[in-house]
């Protein structure tokens, strides 16, 4: 545990060195969880606004740590965001996207090829070097063909499922996806894992609440630094809950689910406290994406005052709960309103780990620690401030925020062909030529907007006015170096074959799990939106 | 001050005899303070999820006290909503509506002839009879001709204006609003009383600020219990901040005006520690009616997650922000989500002061003090839960909310006319069939919403299913009974006359304020949405 001398020392530290714990070395690392939770929007935190204000144990740890509001996903979908957050680079960079189509969103469902590339360097990969023990719990989604596999990629114990929990199948056409318990499958979703759709009922929240808590309580029994990636995926559609959580909630099924996992939380930290390592373990909690409004409102949650949901770049795509929480380190009760990004962490983490970054690569994540440990060096430094974040659907890079302003260089909802069949990504929402039906390009004439007084993107700003044309005079140019600089990696989502499906996991013989592979039959994955 | 017995005692009290302290003589009742705010939104609170947090004084008012996050206003327009305030009734009853057209919202422009009915019984007539002394710091809006002003309605003391802050006028046409303290005029707007409409600084929110103060320790000095209905406008368009405040939030100039309010909100409450009265004065914050979204970005607020703004009868029109606060009384840190309205200020502020309500008429609040004195009574009794909401526009009852359903029976926005011409009440959003630019009867099948998981009423549930029967045959029996009892008051809003404008108030001779009263011109007003 850091004495509150060493923390005025390693605080200098990191404002001068970028590293958090570089100049402590007799000081054993802080632990490090990052909570990342399936489809929850921004506002399904009651500390957020949800009417409900069905999250204590969030709502504590924000008052308890730090809010920030302007916490952004690298993309609005699952797989992209979270290869984001474990390289600490824009898709576009490592590889989580498609050059199948203009701006299509692309993840990794059972039939796709591809995976985490072996260039990519993960962020648990880096905190072995100095000694972390690294635990996934719930699901992964950076592919599931045997290489793709967290063991392969830095994690020590995975607890947890390769894709989404979709089904259930028939297993001859399509197979149940499989649960692992480290390098071997324990069974399948809707087989030996149970998920009931009727009833919603699963006690898979429960079951990851308790391989993190036995997770922490090893590690801390032998003295190990650890970094547990927390990733259940409750709130993602088919939405689902313990017994002990359904019906509880006043808002159906999605609710019950944020109950549990806001739950879980709670214990979570509560046994931090119980263990004594609050004052060492870093913890962060945040989502994947925005709430999957097309989901409806039994299976979606709640983006509060933003503009449109997951699979878009609008605010409520991209916009995440997040709090930051490190009793005797970040100070309780404070809210941040810097810019930040789940791209972040991976700097982060590594500043916490007391580990420089990787010197062969862009990095889009910065160290967030000065911010975090609110240092009066933040609030006027450029790199924080002045900051662009860029907003990629698929190959395209469709916004930019730089301070309070988002310029839109492409908007797009999706098709009307899709919208017709009453798939809808902004329900009940309709700005007229922003959520367009049409890919639509701005990049001569960008559509701006001032998320301060404007959040939900409903009033573009006058291109006639001075306002605007400041504004695109200060982002323009970063928008230039950016495109300017950018090397796409290789495209790793473009191609799908039945025969890399979930067949026959590892494990599947012991279980007698395996089912026959069929005759691969390569394509090119269908992304329509 | 109450000690910790007597609390115990009288909340026993409260229970039995629906009469706070009605079995404590020799206790002196408590202060009250109804703090009303201007077109402020559900939103617009930083513990309500505004993105911008901007509100530490009412966050933290909400952590000492009791958050109600189901609370309504009687109407999406400020007049009638503060008349029912005032009264306990709804404006249906209690004359505050208009029968020119059907579902039309009506209020107090200065040309309006009519005013609140002496027939009606003011909170402050009540609260009289036990000792208090009565103030009202901000606007008024229940009538400006002499025998409707606060003074001839039960207040002893006024500083504020009885319209809204429009202009500025030229006088030849259109006199300027003038400013009162007590019974005469000591300025007009535009006038002697700044707001510059170009940079937006005023300081009025500091001029209401002190005067609410200075009232408080005089009352407190003097040892007279006292209620101070405390509505300043800053946030109604043209919003205005004093100049401290301009250019200090993140959204603009209407965030400024939130943050002096906030400011001002602790101000007061401070005192109230300071003077040592805390324990005994019982505060309650809310607004009039939704967000105006109509108004733009600049100069209107926010309704979070619900759908459309002031002058609609959907959540964004009516429901409000509400806080109560009483220290030692009141748990702090505790959420109710009871439904409740400002007609429940009027029943609860009788029963603080030891008041029965008035015999002879149909009150539509309730006494909330066993709410808010969370006495566990309250989760199983049907009086507070299995309570009909009525949510109505001019003399049409649109919509009826009973537990987390609403039935909406009529639906408009406004008509296609003013929505061509740019007047919008729902900015971004479009339902169909629900955001309708016709006045649209569903009164054989109404469309009802389930505000826990749909709080944006964006999804009806389908007639043909089970919920929507058993939901309605609940409804039902209410709304009939409402329907069947109804005795509608004499509509007050129905006409305009150029001659009743503020040409000459009291106390314009000393000031040389008088203007020329032009002849009698009397007409229907004209009530367009």
């Amino acid at each position: 545990m850091l004495g509150s001398s060493t923390q005025t020392l390693t605080l200098f530290t990191a404002v001068i060195c970028c590293c958090w714990t570089q100049k402590s070395p007799n000081v054993p690392p802080p632990n490090i969880i990052i909570m990342l939770m399936d489809d929850m929007g921004w506002g399904d935190l009651g500390v957020l606004g949800q009417p409900s204000k069905e999250t204590p144990n969030l709502d504590a740890m924000a008052a308890q740590g730090m809010l920030l509001p302007n916490f952004y996903t690298a993309n609005p979908l699952c797989s992209p965001s979270r290869a984001a957050l474990l390289t600490g680079r824009l898709p576009v960079r490592n590889g989580f996207y498609t050059t199948n189509g203009h701006a299509r969103n692309a993840y990794t469902p059972q039939e796709i090829t591809g995976g985490i590339s072996k260039d990519e360097i993960l962020l648990p990969q880096m905190l072995r070097k100095k000694g972390y023990v690294n635990k996934i719990v719930g699901k992964w989604h950076l592919g599931h063909r045997p290489q793709y596999l967290p063991l392969e990629n830095g994690f020590d114990e995975w607890f947890g499922a390769p894709n989404c929990h979709f089904g259930p199948y028939n297993s001859s056409n399509r197979p149940n996806i499989p649960v692992y318990n480290n390098s071997e499958m324990v069974g399948r979703y809707y087989e030996e894992i149970k998920i009931d759709r009727k009833s919603g009922e699963s006690d898979l929240t429960q079951i990851y609440l308790q391989e993190g808590l036995d997770f922490i309580v090893n590690q801390t029994g032998a003295q190990r630094p650890f970094f547990l990636y927390w990733t259940p995926d409750g709130t993602h559609a088919p939405v689902y809950a313990s017994k002990r959580f359904l019906g509880k909630s006043q808002r159906g099924r999605y609710g019950d689910a944020v109950m549990e996992l806001d739950h879980s939380v709670g214990q979570i930290l509560s046994r931090l406290r119980t263990l004594g390592i609050e004052n060492n373990t870093f913890v962060f909690f945040t989502s994947d994406n925005g709430a999957a409004l097309t989901s409806g409102p039994l299976e979606s949650g709640s983006n509060g005052p933003f503009l449109c949901g997951k699979e878009t770049t609008f605010e409520g795509g991209m916009r995440e709960p997040a709090i930051a929480w490190w009793p005797g380190n970040i100070p309780a009760g404070t809210v941040s309103f810097h810019v930040s990004s789940v791209m972040d962490l991976f700097s982060t983490s590594l500043s916490l780990a007391g580990l420089g970054p990787p010197d062969d690569r862009i990095l889009d994540g910065l160290d967030l620690m000065p911010v975090l440990l609110n240092h009066p060096h933040t609030r006027q430094n450029t790199s924080y401030i002045d900051r662009p974040f860029f907003f990629y659907r698929g190959n395209e890079m469709m916004a930019v925020r730089l301070g309070q302003y988002k310029a839109h260089y492409w908007t797009w909802s999706n098709s009307w062909e899709e919208f017709e069949k009453g798939i809808n990504f902004c329900p009940g929402e309709e700005v007229p030529g922003v959520t367009t039906h049409v890919q639509t390009e701005h990049t001569m004439e960008p559509l701006i907007f001032h998320l301060g007084r404007d959040p939900g993107e409903k009033y573009p700003i006058s291109v006639s006015s001075n306002e605007y044309a400041a504004v695109l005079g200060r982002i323009s140019p970063f928008v230039e170096e950016h495109k300017r600089t950018l090397v796409p990696g290789m495209p790793q989502l473009n191609m799908c074959d039945v025969a890399v499906m979930n067949w026959a996991p590892a494990g599947c013989e012991k279980l007698g799990k395996c089912l026959k592979i069929p005759k691969s039959d390569p394509q090119k994955c269908d992304w329509p939106h």
